[in-house]
């Protein structure tokens, strides 16, 4: 992509309303705008990590075999009175059609419209187990949009729902579920500061797991096992816990923000909805149900909060807009950045070019503010080393490394 | 992918309400499953055939400078004031916050979004012309949501919003906008069936351009020009219309879907949001702006309205949800079956198994009603000919032919 053609700038100054670090970083590069509190668009280059994301986020759901579908976001009254959470989940936003008068419900979560719907799919035992999930907006009527990774009205969600007929075939599958999201963490660069938290969940059981990132941006207290990278969450810890893994009383204290989700619905919605299989037997038994979220966009606000330098943004190259830009700092280099950019798209190397009409400086200065993880330079001085040689700066470490521009990957 | 692993199974038997022979064949096949009047889930194989359409508007989109962003659903009361469209779009659903008493409306539609938010990027004319657009879900309050592929109240939308300096700009994007949709519809192998229509636009100015593709199960009236797939809307046609293009007299009536159309918002919504720019001169000027959409969902409907046999459905190969499908038919082939599905996975060839424990008759008639474009079959009789062997049916045609499987793509 060539910057003189993009119709997005980076920012001199954004709104004095947003305080925490994220905001500051995503909206100064151009990633978002927002729109009203708690809602934003998204630019260009903020929609490339986001599909990074999900890519990654889909690539493990696939692994443990799960089957990509989407489910409306209107959805009917009738549904979410089956289950008593039309009065009661207070973060739904509810209306009326002006012409029909049905009312409807907006998504904030799926179980109302999954459970009747795999009774068009799950009849016996030979029909069990099945995995499926989506990617979709979720809309939620919070109290306060607050702080700009928590308490979203409109965000991303993947959600997938599994379907047992024992506990001991969930409890195998249930393994490998948490495996994938701390790959997915891992993917993300966030790996290190993740941890699996045990919370309550009061509707359904005694407690249900998070993944909770260590970060002062998050709203909420766990409190940290260093060795086995699991906590337990303020809500349900008291002075007597200790580590559930390895016994370890020495929790530590610290501020986090949840990046995802598994909730033990067990039969919540499968009896409300007579989910139902017929087993070896011939008799009638209740599908177990278990749901296991990630906020998409919330794993994306997490990430740039953890990948910041003192300054600016510091992209993981694996979920970076781009991997790399060429800045054009010599007159006469011209046609060479031309044929490095050229040869860059033929290979699918993910590029930008800096072609506007501005300083040096500046250029440089927005590469940071953007965060790409390589910097390419071409100059006499670079090309006096070789034919194709090239300045490569790693804006993670700043160290800068004269490469043959061929060879780049 | 293997369909003793999947949780979709075909329907035997589909509501009664569903006349359209698209609603058939997609509930049948289990593409589908309605879950209110115009509004649906997506199933795996309907989400693949939904992801390959996006991928082919979003080429097209690209090779015409257009730029992905994603807005937000969910707006605000005031900005749909300023057009006046918050009182008189009708088919707007309105919903007040629970806690914080803000209305917002679901998107119907963006201008009211994209045009105070590009005020934040568009300043001279050296930052004009700029071209953004995305895919979103699309919601309207219609007052009656019948026959499939028309009024949903919910659905996806590509929206793409061009701005300009000046009409000359335009005159010349524009005519490049409308070459990129005529490759949308040859891609989706609708080409030969779609005509660029001339029709009413009230609002804005005397006419718009409509894609109209000819489909019984359209709501619209054309008279089309067979010569330069060129047609009037009934709508702004009387009996002394001829074709814009060569003047031919003798236009046919069709029955036809609307697949696209580009509206001339020209300054309409530059105008109240001052979108505004300062020329070489210093002075300043309003923005052009134009809007070109495509509904995607709607494109899928019409695609499988076109694309059947007298029975089901048969897929295009650049929007099937996979290429190939295998039926084992003879127990010893088990070990090539797996052999060529492991190679084709390899190869990122699109193939599905049909390993499920069922006679072939019952797998053969499974394999016509998704549409697969070509079967694969093993047997004695084809290894006969050679090692590697196999007879591949092709869909459309019927034609059955002995092929190496070594040598399919």
């Amino acid at each position: 992509m060539k910057l003189s053609k993009t119709f997005v700038k980076t920012a001199k100054n954004i709104s004095a309303e947003e305080k925490s670090i994220n905001a500051q970083l995503l909206q100064r590069g151009g990633f978002v705008v927002p729109l009203m509190a708690g809602i934003y668009s998204y630019l260009p280059m903020w929609l490339r990590v986001l599909k990074k994301i999900e890519q990654i986020v889909r690539e493990e759901m696939n692994a443990i075999e799960g089957e990509e579908m989407i489910m409306p976001a209107l959805q009917p009254k009738a549904n979410w009175e089956k289950t008593w959470r039309w009065e009661h989940l207070d973060v739904l936003f509810r209306f009326t059609s002006f012409y029909t008068k049905t009312e409807y419900a907006l998504w904030a979560t799926h179980e109302e419209i999954i459970s009747p719907l795999m009774k068009n799919f799950i009849l016996s035992y030979k029909d069990l187990p099945r995995y499926a999930y989506q990617f979709q907006n979720k809309f939620r009527d919070e109290k306060r949009a607050k702080s700009w990774i928590l308490r979203w009205r409109e965000f991303v969600m993947k959600d997938l729902y599994s379907f047992h007929a024992n506990q001991e075939d969930l409890d195998e599958y249930y393994a490998k579920a948490q495996q994938a999201y701390k790959n997915v963490y891992e993917r993300v660069w966030i790996g290190n500061e993740t941890y699996m938290t045990f919370a309550s969940w009061g509707t359904f059981s005694k407690y249900s797991h998070e993944f909770q990132t260590v970060t002062d941006a998050g709203e909420d207290i766990i409190y940290a096992c260093e060795g086995c990278k699991v906590a337990v969450n303020k809500e349900i810890y008291d002075e007597q816990n200790v580590c559930p893994e390895c016994g370890n009383a020495k929790l530590v204290e610290k501020k986090a923000a949840e990046v995802g989700n598994i909730f033990k619905l067990s039969t919540k919605y499968s009896d409300p909805f007579e989910l139902k299989y017929v087993d070896k037997n011939w008799e009638q038994n209740t599908v177990i149900m278990w749901c296991y979220g990630i906020g998409i966009t919330r794993l994306m606000w997490v990430a740039v909060e953890v990948c910041h330098d003192d300054k600016w943004i510091v992209w993981p190259e694996s979920i970076a807009p781009y991997k790399y830009i060429i800045i054009p700092i010599w007159d006469k280099g011209i046609q060479m950045w031309e044929q490095i950019y050229q040869s860059f798209l033929k290979q699918w190397i993910e590029v930008v070019m800096d072609d506007r009409d501005e300083s040096a400086g500046f250029k440089f200065k927005d590469a940071d503010l953007i965060g790409y993880p390589y910097q390419i330079v071409v100059s006499e001085k670079t090309l006096a080393n070789g034919e194709n040689m090239v300045e490569v700066t790693n804006r993670k470490t700043g160290e800068k490394t004269l490469k043959n521009w061929t060879e780049l990957k």
